[in-house]
């Protein structure tokens, strides 16, 4: 074996993904610079009132696990070991995400048999906690208020501005990762370059954050993501850590024209959502959407490849971001760092086959859970309520009982297993077609009965 | 009827569309400004042995008609009635634009009758008399070494570089458009705005541009567009004014490897287009492509709405560059100032509702020609060759001359017409359903007649 190389290596971006992937980069004992365009969330003051969550399960656990972190983020978040569904009337039904534990279906997972919940966690609260593991490595370093402002791909430098000084400074590594979100500086430098794919598109919905304060967290099911489908619009509620529930409320734009006055605000939420409205109270609803500018946008972005020439990459939402209805993206961004990290290890180091075979083999996956992500949408927003949807699920999870690791429903492959993003895909397309033909042949089944029958019936009388 | 109003209209970019665009709305009166990045193309020394050529159509001359250009246009450019395409042996056949002329068709076409053709013209020829024409208003003015930097999309301001004196300014205005381009600069900025949709997508192909110089002109039948299909790649021909020839090649980019070598590149011009080595001369064959870097890459872009508030609007290449396929790139560009001009006019010169009923009326369209161009290039390519593309194409032909208001093929709506891209589209849907139901009843009647006799001959013997 080679003696272990030692490579410079530049993260654009200290969020999630970026902080997460700099101890992937330190625990492999290379020099690790991170470069974060805002001020250390850690320190600074945070816009009060939001509290944005994200759901957590198998492939981002996988990824913490590797860097020895699962423990202390499962430790401070919250399972959800199911859908809870409100409809009209504020009945509840519950969907387990588990609906059968065995110990067969846990080999396939590669997991311990504990129910399989997704878990709650607070963006923050992780974002802090993974800067702090990575600034354990003493090779790893930090640096905040610097924001990316040109990159040379022939040289492999990036020109980075300090917001504090505004003075402006070159910096030079043998691997830049540009892990800088949804709308990426670092993609945004290498989509002038030739032969890049991108695509950016926004759906037509957009939504707004509401808040169950503590002291009324009781008042709603734990342990539980809710659902409040309408059909063309809906609404989802995450628990927080302090008791509280932040809610989503995710509805066409223009639907929203409909709540710039008290009076309409109150009649939606009466009409669409009235169990909710002692969790929310009344006047705060108002509040906030009296005061409401505009909902928050939601895009979905793709690319191809991953990275330019020999040294660029860019993972998580600036390669692959999308809209959060599968509650994929912190995780696939994840485990775009365990399987960078991976690649590493397999290619000895080789910084120019490990960026090229990522984008290999990390882009048609990306792009299957994006798309996956946009169809959930209309699964959780109206499917979930509808009969044909729930024929399906129960003979999903009949099916699943019987043969746990033959046939996985899609929602369990993509949130709890390892599976291949584009093989989950490929796997729903090829049990929908067996569903098809055991159909077939019911129908089949029953028309020769029924001839039978008659028959028998004709000879009878 | 209202004052005319005069309205202050910023144009970034002084090619094609935007000199064009500056004398459309100089024509309607107002104040423009065009700031153009490169140096002045009527006094800058121009690359050598570049000669790039443009296929003129009905869209782009009736944009020039408008202004009072086409004739000017028409003199200098060069009719081609039709495509040649050349086989392996070296044999021609002619594909005629023009099946047909009557007098009905041109009704349809609201033209004059003359042969149908489209026009090879230069583009540097074309972008200096464009300048010149737009100069000669005096309320239109063109800066050039002008380079857009940023914009405030709340003020309607643009910040501009003098890329000679490395000054910046702010320019304000009523109406700011964006005419910069494939790669254009505004569009980059919008991109950065809620809700606008953007993809770029590079063909896996890329190009070489060669030429036959004047003296061997003569070796080639004129007015044609030459072809040279050869399934997985082409090669094309248009005429320039000195009677020379710019020849593209086009190509999947590894196919290009196998030219890096002169023996490599004989062998392949020798096997795949021997008709054309006297024409260029095998050792100009040698002496280019031994001297290449990369061949040109070839981009199709799309984005949604082409404008951003109330003022900005994008055009031309900046919109939706397309593939070169369907020679429809700068027609499409110039019906864009057509449209614009004409919106311009039925709204009363109201800024805010013509960029929105451009975005509006445009996108669709603009995207169904990208489209077209992306299959055209299948078309051109390997379809001309095959038999059943041939059978099509002489279906289409016959129903055209008999209901040639009708029954417009597709490609003759897309160049001959000013019909809606979108509807060309249609169009084309509708014509291939008509076909089927007749290919089934073709079908129906031959099993019947078969049965028929059959019947005859059972009975017979």
């Amino acid at each position: 074996m080679t003696e272990k190389k030692n490579i410079k290596i530049i993260i654009i971006g200290g969020g999630l993904v970026g902080s997460l992937c700099a101890s992937f980069m330190g625990k492999r004992g290379h020099d690790v610079a991170v470069y974060e365009k805002r001020s250390d969330i850690r320190t600074a003051k945070l816009s009060p009132g939001r509290s944005i969550n994200l759901a957590l399960s198998h492939r981002g656990r996988r990824a913490l696990r590797s860097v020895g972190l699962e423990n202390e983020i499962l430790k401070t978040s919250i399972p959800m070991k199911g859908r809870l569904l409100h409809d009209l009337t504020g009945k509840t039904t519950s969907i387990p995400y588990d609906p059968v534990t065995n110990e067969v279906k846990f080999k396939f997972y590669g997991d311990s048999p504990t129910k399989l919940c997704i878990y709650s966690v607070g963006r923050n609260f992780l974002n802090q906690t993974l800067l702090r593991a990575a600034e354990k490595y003493p090779n790893v370093k930090l640096y905040f208020n610097q924001k990316l402002v040109s990159s040379n791909f022939n040289q492999g430098t990036v020109t980075l501005l300090n917001t504090n000084t505004c003075e402006t400074y070159e910096e030079v590594a043998e691997l830049i990762i540009g892990a800088d979100g949804a709308f990426s500086s670092l993609r945004r430098l290498m989509q002038q370059t030739p032969l890049f794919d991108f695509s950016q598109k926004y759906i037509q919905h957009g939504y707004v954050e509401l808040s169950i304060p503590p002291e009324r967290g009781h008042l709603i099911t734990p342990n539980h993501l809710h659902i409040w489908p309408r059909g063309e619009f809906m609404m989802i509620a995450l628990p927080n850590q302090d008791n509280s529930w932040t809610l989503t409320l995710f509805m066409p734009f223009d639907k929203f024209e409909n709540l710039k006055t008290e009076e309409g605000i109150r009649k939606f939420f009466w009409e669409t959502f009235p169990d909710s409205i002692e969790l929310i109270e009344e006047n705060e609803l108002v509040r906030v959407f009296t005061r409401l500018n505009n909902p928050s946008t939601l895009v979905s972005v793709k690319c191809k490849p991953y990275h330019v020439g020999s040294k660029y990459l860019i993972i998580g939402d600036a390669a692959h971001a999308m809209v959060p209805f599968y509650g994929q993206g912190m995780n696939a961004g994840f485990e775009d760092c365990f399987l960078l990290d991976d690649l590493l290890g397999k290619l000895d180091e080789d910084i120019q086959k490990t960026v090229n075979q990522f984008s290999e083999s990390r882009v048609e996956s990306a792009q299957a859970i994006c798309d996956l992500a946009m169809y959930n949408y209309e699964e959780m927003k109206s499917l979930v309520t509808k009969l044909t949807y729930r024929i399906r699920r129960a003979l999903d999870n009949a099916l699943f009982k019987q043969f746990p690791d033959k046939w996985v429903p899609l929602y369990n492959s993509v949130s709890f297993s390892h599976m291949d993003y584009l093989q989950c895909l490929e796997n729903r397309k090829w049990q929908d077609s067996v569903i098809n033909k055991l159909l077939l042949l019911l129908i089949t089944m029953l028309v020769w009965i029924a001839g039978f029958v008659s028959l028998k019936l004709w000879r009878a009388i």
